[in-house]
């Protein structure tokens, strides 16, 4: 991959604030800010963490062109700030919580640490790549919980929201599940199988159907699945298929592949054409399904008996239609005062818009006998976390909801990927980081979790000293501001 | 912007396919494909086509490097095919609507005539093209129809799916009727007019909040727009903005810009708003309202007498989310024998799947006294259109549906932009596109195709030879594949 220089993807309020805070003497001042979400999309238990390896490349290809700093001239920023920036070095901390790793409303996946001038300017860019592959990560993890056994194809680019959509999403839907995609490049470039045998045009361009099958099979007698809706699945097309195979594909040596159906109702024509195909001796061949699916029509689809092998699942998820937002958000939570950083609230009218202010720490709490997450735990970043004693928990809103856990182990869930400026974290490759997610998704969620309608609400809890702080900020300031 | 090489961004389908059409001595057999969408996005009346710019772009830089071929040795291509892509040289012809026209389902909105080989390589990047600026541009227009006067800024890059779902996501927004993007990048690129002033960790940054204003106006004195919901709208963020205002703008002899309001119930803040700067004397100050917003509560907010400017739209305009994706496919329509392009056909059980055969031309047809569009006519691509006779136009599934049309003017749609693999045209500066666009909606659109609800569906018809060729294709299909 080419690697890109976006720094300029950044929304100009960074830009006017960075001018403001480097005329104000504030430029060094060193801030906290918190990357979370609200609301897991599709309502669902949770989500998953997915796109930290492009924040990296982003991270350490920080620089201003000529042409950028041009145009700040033009927009009227300081000559001073844009000596700054013609010379900038990125230079703060960042932590984020591993790709591939369940996450949960309210806590923190990315934090950064350093200058504000410096962790202000990168907040677009933080959200806009971990909120992309998250978001699609997410939803190929629901179509694969449906799928169970059945393969997940990646079919989308084409309907993809520009470029990178196609080519990132197709990247985060193998590592939240899909078994391969359609879109070569993320083939060159991330090593995830590139999949694909014919169009409709492939056959409307030999005119006749079984000719256009013959052809095909004798390219490739290995690999030969077949279109089989361009005119009639059942009357035609699947008749053909099997013809051609037997002409083709068996003489060379090979069974055939499989065949595909693109439109109809798919449930229908699949145990039909199981029944065909069985008949004609080609039990072990795949049906293949595509056509505007997603996971509540494909888990209709199984449980109406649909004989499928594998799905193709295009714009569907490619934009995680039925949700297409992960609502990440970065909110400034400390500002440091003589090296020590004192915590900062928002606000608002909307409750779940207010923030919980602090430099801070996430542990997830294992229990030791079933490996299953039992909780997620904010703590103030200075606070030892000692899990050979029992631990408390409570509910942030409802604090009389409390449950004590024993025998667990707490692992922090934040890894140190930038220490001032330098990359100090090497991104697993692809392979290993959709292993880890099917491990952490099988072995550590409950089901209740991971269950699509009115999933259990995971708990994400607040340590009794952060509670503390968050609450006596909002007395303070709600007082203030009357 | 740095030109990208996006040739492997292709669904490998259509390498299949190629090396198959290689191999059957078929890669030079020229193919005529259309791309057309079958569906308005939100139930609308009408789209408009925008991402030409970009496809022109790509389809200029086509070509494969080594690695790419190494790729392919791995996949298993036959070598002579290899040896073809290391050589490649895009030959097609190609056919578009020119950015910003209004575009209605059924229609082609780009053509291409070439080898085979090349008019399918290009399908994945044509149809991502296209579909998603079409798809931005058209909700950005349905955000600036309900805002009328008011000004829409496109907020969304956080959000967006992937780098150049912002990045051209604004872009098409700008065309569609935005009036400026918080996307930095677009200005320098593309001359989208980028602006932006502060979030809420200014603000934090600060703690105090007057002591935040007062430092920006300060700064900016003559831009000075202040984010008045930090910790409380009326009771601190107004009153804080009066006092900075008058001690830090007026002062400098300028006058202050706005308050922006990014939580709460706005419609209702807003009019609390209104009232306290008119009695400080502000009636020019402007209020900028953002937070979740779509054309629905737009519309909502300015009937219940909401006093807002200047909206912000993010996540629900670049993601598109009521709607977010655009249905555009690529379909072979015709292969030529003996130079004489011979009409290809797609049956499907879904009616709406059935392709419209044959190289065609499109024809808008204007009504001379009111500028106003009055049918799209889909031709043969040989038959001449004399639009000093009467037309008689005819619904293409309701033949009984006729209206005879005269004193109009016909004008083809589509504009040759490639000729023989050398790009022909010149791609309009961007606020050309949008003025245009503007005029298009606005001159030659009737009201009712531009109602939210049920609007008017605008005639695409068929020409009579046209019409009769795609029966006499259904005809005979049918009776084959039975």
């Amino acid at each position: 991959m080419e690697s890109r220089n976006l720094t300029m993807l950044v929304d100009f309020y960074e830009l006017s604030m960075a001018n403001g805070y480097f005329a104000n003497g504030l430029k060094d001042t060193v801030a906290y800010f918190d990357m979370f979400f609200r609301k897991v999309p599709d309502n669902g238990g949770f989500a998953i963490m997915a796109g930290l390896r492009q924040l990296v490349d982003y991270l350490k290809n920080l620089r201003f062109t000529q042409k950028d700093l041009e145009l700040f001239r033009r927009k009227g920023f300081n000559e001073d700030f844009i000596d700054y920036l013609r010379d900038f070095k990125f230079e703060c901390d960042v932590w984020a919580v591993p790709e591939g790793t369940p996450i949960f409303p309210g806590e923190p996946i990315i934090v950064v640490k350093g200058p504000v001038i410096q962790a202000q300017l990168i907040e677009t860019m933080v959200l806009l790549t971990i909120n992309h592959q998250s978001l699609i990560a997410t939803k190929a993890n629901r179509l694969k919980r449906v799928a169970g056994d059945r393969t997940i194809m990646e079919f989308g680019s084409r309907r993809a929201q520009g470029y990178d959509a196609a080519i990132y999403g197709a990247r985060a839907a193998y590592i939240g599940g899909c078994d391969a995609t359609a879109c070569t490049i993320d083939e060159r470039d991330f090593g995830v199988p590139a999949v694909g045998t014919m169009a409709h045009a492939w056959v409307q361009l030999f005119g006749d159907e079984l000719e256009a099958f013959r052809a095909y099979a004798r390219q490739y007698p290995d690999n030969c699945t077949l279109l089989v809706d361009t005119y009639n699945v059942l009357k035609s097309g699947i008749p053909n298929a099997i013809k051609a195979f037997n002409e083709e594909v068996l003489p060379r040596g090979f069974r055939p592949k499989g065949i595909r159906i693109d439109s109809g109702d798919i449930t229908y024509l699949s145990k039909k054409a199981r029944k065909m195909l069985d008949e004609a001796g080609f039990h072990d061949c795949k049906i293949v399904a595509s056509n505007s699916l997603d996971e509540f029509i494909i888990r209709d689809m199984i449980l109406q008996g649909a004989q499928v092998d594998s799905f193709g699942v295009g714009e569907r998820l490619i934009t995680a239609a039925s949700n297409p937002v992960f609502g990440g958000v970065y909110k400034i939570v400390a500002v440091e005062e003589n090296g020590v950083p004192v915590p900062r609230i928002k606000l608002s009218e909307n409750v779940q818009k207010i923030t919980t202010p602090c430099a801070k720490n996430v542990y997830r709490l294992f229990d030791n006998k079933s490996g299953k997450a039992i909780a997620d735990v904010l703590t103030l970043i200075d606070e030892e976390f000692d899990d050979s004693k029992p631990y408390e928990l409570f509910d942030p809103n409802y604090t009389w909801k409390r449950k004590t856990v024993e025998n667990y182990t707490a692992k922090p869930l934040l890894v140190k990927i930038f220490d001032k400026g330098e990359c100090c974290y090497d991104c697993p490759d692809i392979k290993e980081i959709k292993k880890y997610c099917d491990e952490q998704i099988e072995n550590t969620l409950w089901d209740e979790v991971k269950r699509f309608e009115n999933p259990h609400t995971y708990y994400v809890d607040l340590s009794e000293k952060l509670w503390a702080e968050k609450n006596r900020l909002l007395d303070e300031y709600s007082k203030k501001s009357h």
